[in-house]
């Protein structure tokens, strides 16, 4: 319902939804996803309780679109970004500075964050969560392959568990990465997107491990 | 009051305490930490409330101890192990190795999840954490810097973005590795430790990227 397709005009209720998201995520992220009321989240949307279950009908469904919608963004901001390009290795890096982007911009903090952790969602739409996200990782383990093939030789890693890796080192940038740090975003884009490239392609350094 | 050193016996009072944990961690892994009540988990580790608060004064105490023992848990199975090799690569390998284990078996998956995720910790307490965490990164980022000067040469990556790209990989399995499923957990960390020794010290392929 919220998901927009990147070239159609959004409708005047997703983008409704969509600042709606924006905000519970800071609600939640705030008091936790059970220490926080719906009433909590229509006083700070500025809605009647009445005029939120206009747009979202349970708090499930609340936490479920807010999930839909960090996985809108993924495909909204780095997806799409890189879908023109044809080179798989060009695409991959691209993809992994996209990511990275995405992750440590602080404007969607709360949602990356309720995207990973483990929350109380339902098993119905957290399966539909997980089908996105597996999606992407398919995507993923797509790229890496045909990166591999293209350097030839034997894979040194399965596309699934190199995908996975890098989905942990990019991932895991919420919990200790400060854009105010002394490391710079394009610093650290660039040193994550070469370590991954020399895990998944290097030559070990000959003094053996 | 909880941490055990290797080697000296534990009392009763911290064997209980860990008990406590063991099953309050679960518990907050089910109904959310906002969810569980001190009478659930009193109830769940076969106690009274009264009999509860007389080994922790209060749910945010409980939830310290938890990630407290969290942190026990790394210094007494990996850490303990890699103590007596003087070989860094070897060392950081084994750490490898020993994280992964800890992080994949079912055993104190709550506890890990629990440990990692966002959750209402007072200042204070989480800065408790925080400060064992810290000290786990320290210990990862000086044995890397060691298996940099070892092998030579210019560092391909700082080790401080090293070790967080490390935990990045190895805390995200928790996310999605199944020990059941068709890559056993050999096979895994063999991968894992590999990708990342190529992607601290490896050529980067002659193609280019």
């Amino acid at each position: 319902m919220i998901r927009h397709r990147p070239g159609s005009p959004m409708s005047d209720p997703q983008q409704k939804l969509r600042e709606i998201c924006r905000i519970a995520a800071r609600v939640f992220y705030e008091k936790g996803y059970d220490g926080a009321s719906m009433q909590d989240i229509a006083r700070a949307v500025g809605l009647t309780k009445a005029g939120l279950y206009h747009h979202v009908e349970s708090k499930d469904r609340l936490l479920y679109e807010i999930m839909n919608y960090g996985m809108d963004i993924l495909d909204e901001t780095v997806l799409a970004k890189v879908s023109h390009i044809a080179d798989p290795r060009e695409k991959l890096r691209q993809t992994i500075i996209g990511h990275i982007d995405l992750v440590v911009r602080a404007r969607d903090l709360e949602i990356t964050v309720i995207l990973h952790e483990n929350r109380s969602l339902k098993a119905a739409l957290r399966g539909k969560i997980n089908a996105r996200k597996r999606r992407y990782v398919e995507f993923l383990e797509n790229l890496i392959d045909q990166v591999q093939k293209q350097s030839g030789g034997e894979p040194k890693i399965s596309p699934r568990l190199a995908a996975f890796a890098l989905l942990g080192m990019v991932n895991w940038l919420y919990q200790w990465y400060r854009p105010e740090g002394s490391v710079k975003e394009p610093e650290l884009a660039q040193a994550y997107a070469d370590f991954f490239f020399r895990g998944l392609l290097g030559e070990a350094s000959t003094s053996g491990v």
